[in-house]
């Protein structure tokens, strides 16, 4: 099967039903050793994009990760990224703010880690928290010391999504082409995985019984997600809705997308002037010596 | 006479003419002695505001200050702001880029140095440089390593003052003021301010014939200035002109705008509920004991 990347991206400026979006689809592997093969195929592609993107040092890649517990970010991550060169590549995680950064736009946190030119970033959750769950557990805007007249729950969401779409696109301006993925996970796998977090003695440090009693707001994160989604989803910097029941066929995809946006860059090792190989050729003459 | 601070500041969607904004102004202070009272007395007042800003938490102040060298922004940051508690409020001056700040996005190194809610953070140059000096001295862009394509002559200058524009909207729903000033010198004072620092021993170290050799670029400034004060003016955040040929008096519209800023957020001093009121008491009884 030919996998199609903007397949699975939302469209601008259109509403996103999660419901109407798979969370299992065709496996784009035959088996587990074609899986494999396909994989480790793009893990070769995609260091030999990195190598080209540090050196041009023109464009950032800014890859973001959102999803509900056990929807496999980390795995992800771990098992697309693990190719590429560290150097040139940083993985950042986002918990529960500092005091420091609660004080302080809830964009700041995630700014002062962005990647700089030449670099991939990774962000395992990121500002949307800002408006998933935050919007979920609208208690902890309170924690967040803003200002009574600012803490309106009507408008208060709106600002965000502009704030965070103004954001993207003075990104985009300035050379960093941003990627988000929300892996897309079925109640009832997740179910599935919790319970293989119990039953199995090398998963057991992964459970939490918080992420198993936020299992009762499962309505209000789809629906904070669907709103996210739809409002920040613009040309480019679209989401894409990657149906993750399947932990490998979602790593494909990731993979194949992440592949598509470098490789949209259309980055060139930096190109060596006549003069400077002549330079160059003196440089030897001398070494040579 | 009596100084209404919003009397020096640009109109929203209004072009800037710099020529028709004074340098100088009828003084606010009839003698020296008058000067340093007056002075004094909005230290005072300062401090007191900024007090409760740091108690109550709720909201930053972004003061930023541009202008050409000798307008005296070092000395209207040290004359006004010395009155107030270091613990909250910091400055940050921003000189050439380092290598690791130019291969970000130009609104990076400023927003890592932002004040939290509750702080003053003032900015001796900022972001405006990016379309200040670097418009002016637009082969400096060559080395902000952008990729080629984005460094279209005709549309970058829109793209960042439009990159200001949203950015200082986000701070303002985040509970951050911004106050702006510009210095503005006329080009004979500028020219007595550099003989001073060549003639006064104690001002040498200020002088660098770099600053002397900047002036051929004075219409090119004024232009740069007047687009970009012209296009990031808002309702929220407008510029100030200040007329600066006479330091004291500068000094003095400076203090009285940063006041009247810090005033209009209509701050308070936390409040102390009956519960919490009852809790102190217990506690005191505790420590009686």
């Amino acid at each position: 099967m030919k996998f199609k990347p903007d397949s699975l991206s939302a469209t601008p400026g259109r509403k996103v039903r999660l419901s109407q979006w798979a969370t299992r689809m065709k496996p784009l592997y035959k088996s587990e050793r074609d899986y494999k093969e396909k994989l480790l195929s793009d893990l070769l592609e995609l260091e030999s994009l990195q190598r080209v993107l540090y050196a041009s040092g023109t464009r950032a890649v800014l890859l973001i990760f959102q999803a509900l517990d056990a929807a496999g970010k980390d795995g992800a991550i771990s098992h697309v990224m693990s190719g590429v060169n560290p150097e040139g590549c940083s993985v950042h995680s986002f918990k529960t703010p500092s005091t420091e950064e609660a004080a302080h736009d809830f964009l700041w946190r995630t700014t002062c880690r962005l990647p700089r030119r030449g670099e991939i970033g990774i962000f395992n959750r990121s500002y949307y928290e800002e408006v998933l769950i935050v919007k979920v557990h609208s208690e902890v805007l309170e924690s967040e010391t803003l200002p009574a007249e600012l803490l309106d729950k009507e408008s208060i969401w709106e600002g965000r999504y502009r704030s965070i779409v103004d954001f993207e696109r003075h990104l985009h301006r300035n050379g960093t082409k941003v990627v988000k993925f929300y892996l897309h996970l079925s109640k009832e796998e997740q179910r599935r995985r919790f319970l293989a977090r119990i039953d199995e003695p090398k998963k057991n440090w992964k459970f939490s019984l918080a992420d198993v009693k936020e299992r009762k707001y499962w309505g209000a994160y789809m629906k904070a997600y669907e709103e996210a989604l739809g409002a920040t989803t613009t040309k480019h910097a679209p989401w894409h809705v990657i149906p993750a029941d399947d932990k490998l066929n979602a790593r494909l995809m990731v993979s194949r997308i992440v592949i598509d946006a470098i490789k949209g860059l259309d980055l060139k090792m930096p190109k060596v002037t006549a003069a400077r190989r002549r330079e160059l050729q003196a440089i030897r003459r001398t070494l040579k010596k």
